[in-house]
């Protein structure tokens, strides 16, 4: 069984035209779901629903501990790609010796149509937690990244090899 | 690098509103991987642009000899879903012992919008040419299956595990 | 209050993957209207689900017979290209002179997304019925016709004036 | 011939990855009349690339200007909604009496997909410029107002007939 954990991120943000702003209406991953047509069994459960630049240190908290009780060893999370290292880090320094942990997110929020990178990026998540050794990594724009390994490069918002 | 064979299939299909029609107009695969922002080495080839249901021997045989011929070790190949696991079994007859080579399609074509899986599939391909030990694979669905473990049960449209 | 007649037509076909057919699932209408944020009175009475070329007679007579006994003065019609002009000559031909009824339908179906022409097409035919006086009337391409002067060019799929 | 004046507003807003703001990238007009396959004589002319709360005095004026100068007698301006009547009354106050001037614009951003209303108000707009007499009007809901009859309820983000 794939674990999902939700988060909110860009992902899963809405507009709302009543303020011209973006925010959290609901999370998209059951649609996403349904229409790639998956066969895995997966179970999805939401923990926040927050822009990752906005979490406090209980809300991190509440995402390692969920990771750390989850009794799959397949683990994905959707998170905002701004803090999506730090808490990787954190995840890592739990030690799961056992559990492929993969972060994920989206550039551009999945409700914005065929500009998205989201619905990719989730089939990317699948196919990593699945073939990749234990161990926690970010996966986006196709490539997959040691939790250690990475870091998010704001100016051009690509998310590349530390070095 | 990854070496993406386009052949048509699904995946590729346009709507033709002159006579209601599906057809091949053009290749949908550099407009997804923009959009992905894949930041792999990608390099795209089009073999073909045809229902595999339409391939002739020499059409299947264009494509075996692509795999072969060609010098990367990673391999994606678009195709047809009606037929996708015949040209595997051709592909695998190949021996080709360096080379991952995933198959992959659409049961809804990309053209039609909000309702394909063709994008989530692609990200499936490149995650798992990128992962998978060098053998022929089909994905779909999000799960991956050895050429020889797989049949197409078309009764509910659907690639399941060969008993 | 605006009343809509839903015949089928390319407008509300979908794709069906199992066959790689176009069918009839389910009417789109209830779905662009809330999309399209329109305020009008509308009531929406679906009476056939078909390609009008397998229109039969007593089909055809089914909508004319809706058109007569509609209360409402202002009435919309979504209907397969093929043979709208048709069906609009037979509503023609009941004289309703209060009755403003407008005739459309799509060249791509609203459910293939970003390429097709429906929701544009109902946003002038909802347009249209409030402001043409009474008459039988087809909108195709941001433009009106008089059921009487327009014919479908087959050859480049385009609704243009009878010489 | 239809002239259109494009002044930007949440109609043709796009999302900014980089900083996970909106703007202005380029207009979509050229795209959705393809997409709309209009057969009208259209000419479009983009005045201004902003949100109508950032206008400036001489925006506006030039917004007029273009109004009075414009040889076509049907104009459709694509404009912010938080403006739009402001700008409908300055135009209005020139009594260019053989005009017919309709503004319109969009709750969400056309370049947001399968939730916008931009391409359905574009129909609409179309359909009004064609069929309302001269005067100044303002399209949204699938419904028209005259310039002086119509304030935009903020609260609920709806245009509604001034009491």
């Amino acid at each position: 069984m794939v674990k999902i954990f939700i988060t909110g991120g860009t992902f899963d943000k809405s507009y709302d035209y009543i303020n011209g702003k973006l925010f959290f209406e609901k999370t998209h991953l059951p649609e996403m779901i349904k229409r790639s047509k998956c066969r895995l069994d997966i179970e999805i459960e939401t923990i926040l629903m927050k822009d990752s630049l906005d979490f406090k240190s209980e809300d991190i908290h509440k995402i390692v501990n969920s990771c750390k009780n989850e009794k799959s060893n397949q683990i994905i999370i959707t998170h905002g790609t701004d803090t999506m290292t730090n808490t990787a880090k954190l995840i890592a320094d739990l030690n799961l010796s056992n559990k492929t942990i993969i972060l994920t997110g989206a550039m551009i929020p999945y409700a914005f149509g065929s500009s998205s990178d989201g619905f990719f990026n989730l089939g990317c998540a699948l196919s990593f937690v699945q073939t990749l050794k234990p161990g926690v990594y970010i996966t986006m724009h196709g490539q997959y990244f040691e939790w250690n390994k990475v870091k998010k490069n704001k100016k051009i918002g690509v998310f590349e090899t530390k070095k």
